[in-house]
């Protein structure tokens, strides 16, 4: 293993002046696209294992929702068109002669989602169109390849993770979560699942800019519209003061003319229905969120085999060395980690590991390098775990 | 203008002891689906203005490549199922009672662009299915208003840049450049267009791992494979020397198991025809390359319309302050930019300016505010001519 | 008023792995002609006041203590040759006709210190030979012209402080205080008022290496001196707790060969009785502590007049700046300043002022400086009432 | 060896908007004491070495300069009263029943330093008083027990040190060597020896203030003066442009009063003449500057033992071990050492060596650490020839 170990001073984009931190809500049309990817892949993961005992070749991480069209109003409106969702990607549909119903799976694993996660979608307002193939034949031998033992990186490409998360990314993640919990489609089912929330910090100051669809059944003037901005404005208010104690202060909706009546109104409590389109990778990263102040890939998560895709495993892995940094005995009040990985190369044995690690009072002395060393040797130990861990849904991916 | 500078010291990830740089080169699906969102923009650009001296809305950021399907053959194979396109996003497809021929338009800018830059693509390896759609009332409403004098942002979202190049930075754009330039299609035309360079810098050493499609016509057997491989790296090399005095070492397709045959080779020249799917945004950032040691966002700014999407204009711009910052009389050894804007508010007037400037020796003493403001006041006043510039492809945004 | 001011991350060296600080106690030789240095500077400056109601020119940091030559014994030795004391240094001894008596008031100053602070001292064991002369004309005509207004810089140098104490400069200033305060002389009169503490922190831990003076005639045998030393480390264990939480341990007198008698025994508790000489400027500097992690200066604070030697001036007043830095609102953990004076300039009038700030999470996005120079103001204004503090004897100078 | 290295960025304090160096010049009354503390210890380990084939134990690093009083006047004043000059410390006045004329010694090495040194001073102007005396039995008897083999430590002390010199080190202290080279002295015999440089740098600006005494025998007028200061500052620029690009500004004599003849006119070249005193240790450092960003301990260096006072021998080492990191292949642009001593232990065993390095673009990635600890070991082994080298006064230390 090739560890660098950098050490630094202060501690994260926490204590810089200013700090910028996005998240894409649940019913965001890039976050669908990842969710529903991720549920592909879910759902072939168990079929394989279920079937074969093994895990198959496949990458689904490549999906395009295509926007509806619709006509909100006040009381209830209607959708027009459908939200067109086209699969891509690659899954092995073969098997020692038995065909796989790839597609099947895959538009069954999104029906599934969809219907839990986005209560106002109906499966009418949804048109799926598979075109999941098989994968190429060099990539699929490469992955056969690692089969018997240790699975074999089936890319050159980097993960980074960081932690602990920043007073401002404590609030983003919090403030969506609030939006979206059961709590509040239940109480204010004007709601919709499309959040998309942008943090500014300056200084001590937070400003937090909501966009969020609201459901038109639920609302029955413009009048009921603005109070349920109100609302919503509250709920994230109390969210925010819930994980820090600096200043916090939210618009919502902040290009809203509401004489006009150009307000963010839904049939369907996502802009996916009529005005966004998405697609995979698109959006948060595997830390939930989207931090320009801090180290990110450009890797899509979700869809991506937990077997041998270290685009998937590496951005985890890179998020929970840095968790176990920071929450380790060396100190360190802020710790990132880039993984690079070698195609064909072991994914246990990366071709190189960057560890940053800030300190405050006072600095360890010795052993810094060896404790770290230790961190990640454990995680990098832990593949086959966090494969079924991810496999349970248990872990972060957007 | 909300303009924060943060002063900091050593210049920029060249002068840390770790650097990991990538470039996904032309024919990579992800990047074939950049360039082609942006053909379609500049396309309807065009159109919009011919017919109404005006650019209507639209944002055709959305793409999605399903791979083919490809038996590759020393001497010349075959396609077996062609490359699928399915165009999505918005555009305005009437104006004042004129109806606009959008899905051609679109379909018309792939065809060409593909037949110009992937000369092993045939039209008839490719299946484009159109999705494009009009735009959101409320989206659309918001860019009627910005219409008469400056636009107004469509969205709150963020733009980050850097300059100047590390050694790595150059060498990774360089070798993808020297790859895929005419001269080398012409004397090695066994190079194909999907390129990958991922790049690290251990040190005064970097390491590149080069991914690279062959043509399978153009090689008679394994062993001029072999050989077109070295002579690829030899481009590779040659093309690194150029831009640095560091050490460089190369390796072209590391997963290779020559002895079974199990190599990179093609039909087309990219694995677009059957490995590997593709998307817009999933690939190169601003600067054309993927940098996670350097502030990055998430936007993909290919296909967003160029008048008023600052998802598009902020990257362009915060690259354009910082090379101007690295430029300047000031002495910054390194400069970085993030800008963000809110929704509504005109595209010159960010809700936050955040600028960081390095130095070595010796760091300026007084006036670095007002030189920064200055360097970000004239960049702001741009946005006209820098739409221009975007419309002649003079703009590097993949 | 020339400010610059200099953002850094992390917080002074208590966050460093490692740190090293010196205090020099009561009875060291270099301590003692600190503290003679500033007595006979207050003595004249109350004598000037009182006869002509103004504080004439005089500058008498400069004194050597020559050890003497004894005999220690357990159970009590006897002093040999005496301590020898030669005052230099400037002082005016006419007034409009009037002679002033400056001789006798500073070998009058010398004594009563001497007697009251030094308790194994006594006078006969002190030779005091006063050289202090009349000063030159044009650094007294340079005084004078300041005495009408605002003091005029009497030298172009510089002065420096910091706030707030790390862990280790706290454990060193309290260690040494602990050893020398009323209490300790009373339950343990067997040590000396000569301490010198020298501490290293690595990491976590802090080691103390003390040199501590015994009194003969309070011990017995070299068994007494043993258990003596092992109360004086007990007293430094307590003190230092009370002041830190991090490990520390303690050796006093560590090049003791008990087995041969090689110990560190008195007669009078200081090793200017025999063993070394001093002389003003040579110890601690104004944080009463050396500490080479921090900005010093080489300036004498002891003995310089405190009307307008910046000298003595501006290393108080750059101290107290670093403290309301570090106590007021912007959140500062760590500051330091460093004044630069222009011989002939009004003292209020720095030719620089440079402050270093260090913040942790988060850092204040506005005002920085607005708030940085209203606290210099401030202090720059103060200088009058500083000057009676010094007189007082309330301010903290070796 | 208990070796600590930190990494930091940017390189050392060149690279601060602001820095502030002094230097005190041969004449000035504090580098007086330096040199005549060292050239009589110089005087006395040859003495030792010739008659005992050893160096004695010896400290004789206390020194005061009590200024004299004279009366310069154009075309050539007198002197009124003596330079009075008090020899402190400590050294073996005996060995083996042979007595050692240490007063005669120190005495003789002081007048021939003088006459070399300070053409101004004559003998009689000179009034010395040896007050050295043998040491402390302890410390001696630790001394000759170190006699055998590898000294031991004679104290708990550390050095400090730091390599390559900034712009503004370099500017300050040529401006001093160039006003008191020989052929200054020759060219422009009104330049006294007693020149006192302050720097501070602003950015890329310098500004030089000198204080520069004048001989009166020379200057016939008030206006030869003045044209004496214009051609010292001739001189001075010229200096600075040899070993700098930056700007450079300087003022000589700035508190001269040239209406009322308030200038800094002496008999002899130095303030020590009249208005000035000193003290062995208060002004330059082993660099040969003042250097409050850089960082500094109060060990006064001349004097010292070289066989075995790590207050001498740290300070120096010190700064060939950060000489040597500078100039090693690792391609550190700065670099500074801490060394501290334990009282007892053998000089070339270091409680702790810390050692900070910065480096600019790019940073070594491996081997860092065996590479510094390399060169401190290295050093650490060179105590014989340093002791040499001390003794040939081919090293720099005040």
């Amino acid at each position: 293993m090739d560890l660098n170990v950098v050490v630094t001073e202060g501690g994260g984009p926490g204590t810089l002046p200013v700090e910028v931190v996005e998240r894409k809500g649940r019913g965001h049309p890039d976050t669908i696209c990842d969710a529903l990817a991720e549920e592909i892949c879910i759902r072939l993961c168990r079929h394989y294992q279920e079937r074969f005992g093994v895990i198959l070749h496949h990458n689904v991480d490549k999906l395009l929702l295509c926007g509806g069209s619709s006509l909100p109003r006040f009381g209830g409106g209607d959708m027009v068109e459908p939200i067109g969702l086209v699969l891509g990607g690659r899954a092995a549909n073969e098997y020692r002669g038995e065909r796989i119903p790839v597609d099947e799976l895959a538009i069954g694993a999104c029906c599934e989602w969809l219907s839990a996660e986005l209560p106002g979608v109906e499966r009418r307002h949804v048109e799926i169109t598979s075109r999941i193939r098989s994968g190429s034949s060099d990539l699929t031998r490469l992955y056969a390849r690692g089969q018997a033992g240790t699975p074999l990186s089936n890319d050159t490409s980097c993960g980074a993770g960081f932690a602990p998360f920043s007073d401002l990314e404590r609030v983003v993640l919090e403030v969506e979560q609030a939006l979206n919990c059961a709590e509040t489609k239940r109480t204010q089912p004007a709601i919709g699942t499309d959040v998309k929330v942008m943090g500014i910090r300056r200084g001590v100051r937070i400003d937090l800019t909501i966009g969020c669809a609201f459901v038109d059944r639920f609302l029955a003037s413009i009048d009921e519209y603005v109070r349920a901005k109100e609302f919503a404005r509250d709920i994230v208010l109390e969210a925010a003061r819930r994980v820090t104690r600096l200043e916090v202060d939210a618009v919502v909706n902040a290009a809203d003319d509401v004489e006009r009546g150009d307000v963010f109104l839904t049939v369907t409590g996502t802009s996916a229905e009529a005005g966004d389109d998405g697609e995979v990778g698109r959006g948060n990263r595997t830390s939930g969120l989207i931090t320009p102040y801090r180290p990110m890939t450009l890797e899509a998560t979700a869809g991506k085999n937990p077997v041998s895709h270290v685009g998937k495993l590496y951005n985890v892995a890179a998020h929970r060395i840095a968790a176990n940094l920071a929450a380790s005995s060396i100190g360190a009040v802020d710790a990132s980690c880039v993984l690079v990985s070698g195609i064909g190369r072991p994914i246990d044995d990366p071709q190189l590991v960057d560890v940053q690690v800030s300190f405050r009072s006072p600095r360890p002395y010795a052993k810094l390098y060896e404790l770290v060393e230790d961190v990640v040797r454990r995680e990098l130990a832990r593949f086959a775990s966090l494969r079924e861990a991810l496999l349970e849904r248990k872990v972060r991916l957007y």
